[in-house]
């Protein structure tokens, strides 16, 4: 099943920022922008409203404008993955219902994050859903935010719904990821999440994976990707490529660790510096600090050699 | 500030759950007869919307419609609480708005539970609903659902905000609820939630407490409250009161204890066996076994003495 | 079994400090005025090479003389229980043939510490054991340390061998310890360990429990148990009593809640300051600051009334 | 300082098992037979004594005697570092004395492990010992035994210590591992333990691993180290490698996970089988069952080719 988009879903996956005034209404008119800067730059697969885009900060009709917009930006070059969880069964439905409506090619659902449910629960939520949804779904273990973490016989179960087409981990210690692509890596993509193993995961096989961080700089990210893909593992950790990631991350690793998504308020914070004003992030994230924003500049400019505006 | 209500939330506390049709669709006709069910045992406050409502399974319309019912059923006789708790801020927003205009007393919010965020980001989030609200609002500590444990410190900032009037403090260990009553208790209501700890909690002076059980059974949790309020602790802990909650317990408390929302789902069935038709909760919860149900009925009828229809 | 040393483990239980030279040798001479001062206000059982007598960092030769020491200046006037725990268990098996050669009533032992073992494990290790031991044994439950939380089942199978004799529980948030306590209470002790939930273990039905702080003030812990046992809840957590402690325990509550034993290194700051030179901690224990000492001796002076040297 | 052992710390080092009788008596006899087995198959780097040794199951004699017999069947041909780890410090300094004495080139230590202590203690805890002992440290960071994880600058102030050689990192996550060898590569070896993360390990540049199935299959283990050495990457995963190792331990990695040492319990099960009568380990530890000893049989024989008595 879904063989044509299970053979687009490699390479580099970027899931985007939700661009919003100052005042936090959505301010869309730079989305085709940043879509144009991504695809530019070879980014393969585009993700709205995932975390990254703050899904659980917007209204139902403010995913589903986003969603709109960045499929009319996208334009069918790449897939469109839309970020559908929700604690309410119903959202989740809905939002699949527009995506295939306006013509994404899938849905990325994670398991519900409030209720705290068993393995039991998690495949009967992804039952009643897969009854009643008309377009791909890739299930999404993210454990970091729904403290869910799927074991790899549930991801088994799940993978034989009738619309399941693939999985994104953010599980992704290098060992548990090799585990989960010996055991899938031949069925269906498994696509591994974060940049700081990713070039592990890249060298076990992974058939691409997933950056915050190419939101502003795509070329980087796509340039550690092709080192990691040909065996060139000296360039892939160099300073070149993984190392200027390490400098820019470096400015908020520690409070990341601690669980609060730091890679979302920067990644905003560095497209601004870069010219693309997506805003700030919506309440309960915060921006970075001036001082915080004034060390990303530094990165940016000195480090990254990308023109700051 | 608000010292009225403050001096009304003691007692018997109950977060009522929302009365649903086997389809899931809202089943509100049910509300008032439950409603004079729980007064007419002595239950002092009532809260809607809680996470024994289901809140977030719930739409925001779904939510209104709920709380609209519960306040007309209430009619003044009790505070009426509504949990308005949400990850969208604007939808906490609209929630205290409909809360006011239809009279309820306050509303009860948790801090946002998909993104991690630190302690400054709590209170800045409070403090922009602080600033947007014309109703009351009570803090709820809940680290099982939130993952988010407030510290002591983090409690005191809050309660300086202007609309601030109570905490439920559901980390209700009996010696940290001893250490919050000791230094807020004179200020403010500080009302544990749970009903294991809750007789060592009252013998601590806590001013009532927050049971679920009470949905069904509020005047066997009313004598307990009772008996361990005059120091009647043989009483308390004896099989005619604590005991017989434990035998209730027991049929799921492995479960509830690793997290999910056992307690929920069982008082649904609960009530159902009793004669008030509440239905099943709501994916991704899911109803208790028919061996389970069994269980809940023996324990119904010759544990509790409760007709079972 | 043992009927009559279970008619003996109730009351105040001291786990007694081991006194040192500032070089860190043992200095036994102070031994007997510290069991006189705590026999004369009342203490009901004594424990020599606790954790809180630093069992971990001392020789096997230097614990049995704590333990010849301890059990010649008891002199039978109340039971003495040895701890014996170790990570070897030729060292147990010699520590608890020492005890019963010089007359102690029983040992204490915590599962082994260093392996993380299952729960079969534990059971096979007390059963190796059991064969092999003259003497009683009390079986220690304490996770802070040992990082193993046993089970009420394996409570239950470890309690049908030959020399077990009581529990001594220092998983005791009072939930647990009430549910431990209907399920085993009447058919051997099982004791709490800590002081702050202790009244509420007392107001449980506890047999007593055990106290580190007793060890510089037992008159104070007498009072407070007895104000328990007498259901005088207030008394018992009045300031003159449970608050009495607090003022102590607030100086290092916080580090000591991250896991590292406070109690120890401050019993032995307070012991000195009131005339029992039981000297410093040995490493890795660091002994307070000198500016912890100063609050220390302010709470024995101005809050308990002790005399300080 | 030590560069002459710093240079000869790389390569395969393996931890190895400590042989006993039936009933649990030492069984030195064994030990030059396997030490040479172990050379002749290129191992680097021999520690008697560590966890694999069950140094905590063993007296202080024991230990002794085991490093004497080390020594002697080593004779000089690789670097012998002595796990000297212990609750007592005074134990450290002894076999820290007595592996000197006898001609050890090191000792291995890890941060105490009964009482939780803080970095200020652990770094408090290996001065102390600096001052004392005459022969130079590993550190081992191990906090699946000692529940205590050092941070980067912890392992900074006590890498200035005079007798400190090297770390044995066994929070071997790749990302946390390449971070430590980024920071302290080029100034000691940082060797980090366990296979499965061992070829991240190796690509990320470290000098070699520790492996306890080396004990019993050394030959295997070293060819995956050179194929990850020579960027082999498809060889080092291959099933010839990798594979293969994976095949041994799913038979017990899922108990392994929980943090119970399998590891060590079916490397003495494999040495048995292959020749080797090192004997069962010694309680709390007990040998696999039957069946488990079958299955390793079975991998010993059909998936790595080596021959069983």
């Amino acid at each position: 099943m879904w063989s044509d988009l299970k053979a687009r879903l490699l390479g580099l996956v970027v899931p985007i920022v939700t661009p919003m005034h100052e005042d936090y209404r959505l301010n869309l008119d730079i989305v085709p922008s940043h879509i144009d800067y991504l695809l530019a730059n070879g980014v393969n697969v585009i993700i709205p409203c995932g975390s990254t885009g703050e899904f659980p900060s917007l209204t139902d009709e403010e995913r589903k404008e986003m969603v709109d917009a960045t499929v009319k930006a996208v334009n069918e070059r790449v897939p469109v993955i839309v970020g559908a969880s929700d604690t309410r069964v119903s959202s989740i439905l809905e939002q699949a219902r527009f995506a295939k409506e306006v013509g994404a090619d899938g849905v990325m659902i994670t398991p519900p994050y409030y209720f705290l449910p068993t393995e039991e629960d998690v495949l009967a939520f992804f039952k009643y859903i897969d009854e009643r949804i008309e377009i791909p779904f890739m299930f999404y273990n993210n454990p970091a935010t729904t403290k869910f973490n799927a074991s790899i016989s549930l991801l088994e179960r799940i993978s034989t719904l009738d619309h399941f087409v693939a999985i994104k981990e953010n599980n992704s210690q290098p060992v548990r990821y090799y585990e989960e692509l010996e055991r899938f890596g031949e069925l269906f993509p498994v696509i591994p999440a974060g940049e700081p193993p990713a070039i592990f995961n890249i060298l076990s096989g992974a058939p691409g994976f997933l950056s915050v961080a190419a939101n502003f700089n795509p070329r980087l990210i796509m340039d550690m990707l092709r080192a990691a893909q040909e065996n060139r593992i000296q360039d892939a950790f160099a300073y070149t490529l993984f190392e200027k990631l390490r400098t820019y991350r470096q400015i908020f690793e520690d409070r990341n660790r601690k669980g609060y998504p730091m890679y979302v308020v920067f990644a905003k914070a560095a497209l601004n510096l870069i010219g693309y004003q997506v805003g700030p992030p919506r309440p309960p994230l915060r921006p970075p600090t001036p001082d915080e924003i004034n060390q990303v500049r530094k990165v940016l400019q000195d480090v990254m050699g990308l023109e700051v505006v």
